[in-house]
């Protein structure tokens, strides 16, 4: 089933237009078809030629969205009818953004392709808050982990001990929902419940929300209005005189 | 001491200029100043108009450099005499860039700041290898740590046990010369020593290599031979399959 296709997996950066690298806006000038998230639309889809395919198989949490084995299906069939395919994928591919399930997938079908990595939304996120997320003396460790599972639950098999240590700098991914679970449980194992959060939301976007509390306070925030806006999570030794 | 002028950040990513962001582009037209390192230089300072002043003030691990306090002095130094500062610095400069002292100091000086957030060389690196950092089932924590703190030792107040977490993906930054301290350290508190390691020198760049090994073998093979390119070590379920 190999044709002449070619998939380019395109990290599309937080959602800001003008953060796309240079490789992604030419792959994007070189598509014939595009296969995009809900979160990476808009102004970023306007680098496509005029009569490329743009085809949305948005996945968003908490949504119906389309199964991933119909993404990945849709992803081979594109490139057996050959052409340059961008599969566009918000923040950057290989973090939290499903990249694993297609690019088996892909290898499996025996169809070329190539990742461009992204800006990182959590990247994104610090620069925000004008606060980098490692700090030479207090925060040498950056963790980056995800609030939930494939049924949106709490992962039950992730490191807590790892994710209590108040010296290391952890974003929550797609949190919003299980961090008064998550914050309950590494209290519990030691992380000083006034350890400085921040809730930022809609990430480089017109509409971006940086909120900074403690991780006591985020909590019971989040517990009472859980909201439903793209959210990352920062907490740790978070740099004094930021911007949230 | 607050003069006309504003600093922008910028992270350049890892080294490939396509993989400069529109706005890192966009920052470096406009700009009348570029503060870079050594790692940034090249095809990327060809964005600054000519006339720019390019000022190199690169700090390599291993060689003398400038010392921090004296790079900030100049960052503020420049600002105040007006105009549109550019600080290059590789990658996304919130990870291991020595953001945290260039920040204290415009603050502390009342200049006027932007962070443009880039590609880190991580994703850059897993990106190169064909590989997602993150994996929906064994793989929900990555991890980002140094390998060497200010004097080029192994830092102390590591958490070793997180790093030893075998269903994490952990890459480690400057660790070539402390990688095999680290993995002795890790396979005592039972990271398994056949766990996959991967060691990406210059990514992105035209002499990039990547080597596939386990903790283990690499290890030994960099106490046999450390080297000096700059490099970063992923280590954890990696993805079979990978193109490294």
């Amino acid at each position: 089933m190999s044709g002449a296709g070619f998939v380019s997996f395109v990290g599309a950066g937080p959602g800001d237009p003008e953060l796309l690298t240079l490789k992604a806006v030419d792959r994007l000038r070189r598509a014939d078809a595009v296969l995009f998230d809900d979160l990476s639309a808009g102004p970023i889809l306007a680098h496509a030629r005029r009569g490329a395919d743009l085809v949305g198989v948005g996945k968003r949490a908490g949504r119906p969205s389309p199964r991933q084995d119909h993404v990945s299906r849709l992803l081979v069939d594109y490139a057996a009818a050959g052409g340059r395919i961008v599969r566009l994928k918000s923040g950057d591919g290989g973090l939290f953004g499903r990249l694993e399930e297609e690019l088996v997938a892909v290898r499996a079908a025996g169809v070329p392709f190539e990742i461009v990595p992204g800006v990182p939304s959590a990247c994104a996120a610090a620069a925000a808050c004008g606060i980098p997320l490692t700090r030479r003396m207090t925060a040498r460790r950056v963790q980056f982990v995800t609030g939930h599972d494939a049924a949106g639950r709490l992962p039950e098999d992730i490191d807590l001990d790892a994710l209590a240590d108040p010296r290391a700098c952890t974003v929550v991914f797609m949190g919003r929902h299980t961090f008064p679970a998550l914050a309950a449980a590494l209290i519990v194992r030691g992380l000083p419940p006034n350890t400085p959060a921040i809730l930022a939301e809609a990430v480089s976007a017109p509409e971006q929300r940086l909120q900074r509390m403690t991780v006591e306070t985020l909590a019971a925030e989040l517990a009472a209005y859980p909201g439903s806006a793209p959210a990352l999570i920062l907490m740790g030794p978070l740099a004094e005189g930021g911007d949230a």
